[in-house]
């Protein structure tokens, strides 16, 4: 028995924001290996399948990837189809290399198939494109969690400064550490904000400020993921959620 | 009568890596408005709808943004449903806020369905993650063709160059400029690219090398749309390019 391990996008949340070809993949599968934010309505789209959660959550004890990898592998000698579905793309912060290469070092085929990012609902449910003509040539996604164990390291900021448009999948807990590498970097502590939660989730939550604003603005923010878009394109975005706010307080 | 409008992803170009969202939407719209580069296998999936092309491909005559905006608005006086629907993601580098701002400014409901960009297409067309643990923890989208009458301005390439991984949205004719540009900003000559044309379409086509071949790698792609994938992420799947293409020409 040699069974195929097919690295699915699962979107940023909304079970209809998967692709027709993962929904079609996830029909067909025996086994579905799924990060923890991956929702019952998408699971359900696997009738067939024996379902397992293997981690990921921010700040939450999760699956090593080393035990996931060698499941991967393993399910290949007992199922046909085997599908690894991942939140968002799993080629932009998924960790897919590593599942990747121990599939091919295994002589396992292995297939990909993209998805919708987060930061791409996020941008549709604020009516601000992350690119904007004259404003916005650049977009940097970036990570600023250090991983466990290494050595800090702040070139994610680099990154972030030197673009129009930055694209942040922060941990909980960092907005000083971020905010104050931003600004070490000459990025405008009047910079333009927007922290969106649960992107394209009924929950969904979205709060805007500027910059200096980052430490306030986070702890605003419940459990669901969280994703910080910083850019002048986000202007107008973020005056509109700053006036709602004002005018829920008063 | 006043109609919706919905900027709709159409992916990278195979018609399964559209959304369930998108597939739905497209099944029910009574008008549909599409770039030129949208396949008629994705429009076959608007039967009802009546449909019009409406642009824009890289160095060929294409309708004036304007003329686009205003042909939403008035859409929306006969039409019900009106679907605007783009290549990858309306919110990167799909010109979205102007016809987002036409369509709000006159009073028409306007709803954004995110997509999944070429580069998530190219990525796992490739078995490359754009992101990988200890080598790239930022992953910058840029898109270095010039604004037409526009100063010059280069940065894009700052953006790119502080980058560990960089997507370059490269326009025809401007690889001696780009590489030039980022070897300007310390990028070493020898930083792995990879060359994608169509990506997830049939006639896919890859290339692999370094910076400095950027432009004899150019002149290999035909005429579908071409990514550049730059960085140390890609080193293993751009040797496996080159030496393919060697065993070829051998």
């Amino acid at each position: 028995m040699s069974g195929r391990v097919y690295l699915i996008g699962a979107g940023p949340g909304a079970a209809d924001l998967l692709t027709l070809r993962a929904a079609r993949l996830l029909a067909e599968a025996d086994l579905v290996l799924h990060d923890a934010l991956v929702t019952p309505e998408i699971l359900a789209l696997a009738p067939r399948a024996r379902k397992l959660a293997v981690g990921k959550r921010a700040g939450r004890p999760s699956t090593d990837q080393a035990f996931i990898n060698r499941l991967l592998v393993r399910s290949a000698r007992y199922y046909r189809a085997i599908v690894r579905l991942k939140g968002g793309d799993p080629m932009l912060f998924g960790r897919a290399q590593e599942e990747i290469e121990a599939c091919r070092a295994a002589g396992v085929p292995v297939e990909i198939v993209p998805g919708v990012t987060a930061a791409f609902a996020a941008a549709a449910s604020l009516l601000a494109s992350l690119s904007k003509r004259q404003v916005a040539r650049s977009v940097a996604f970036v990570t600023p969690a250090a991983a466990r164990g290494a050595t800090r390291d702040e070139s994610w900021a680099d990154a972030a400064a030197a673009s129009d448009t930055a694209v942040l999948y922060m941990g909980r807990g960092e907005a000083e550490r971020v905010c104050a590498s931003l600004h070490a970097r000459g990025v405008p502590l009047s910079r333009p904000i927007v922290l969106v939660e649960s992107a394209s989730r009924s929950e969904e939550a979205a709060f805007g400020g500027v910059l200096s604003e980052l430490g306030a603005l986070a702890s605003l923010v419940g459990e669901g993921p969280v994703l910080v878009l910083l850019g002048e394109a986000f202007r107008e975005a973020a005056q509109r959620l700053t006036g709602a706010r004002s005018a829920a307080v008063a």
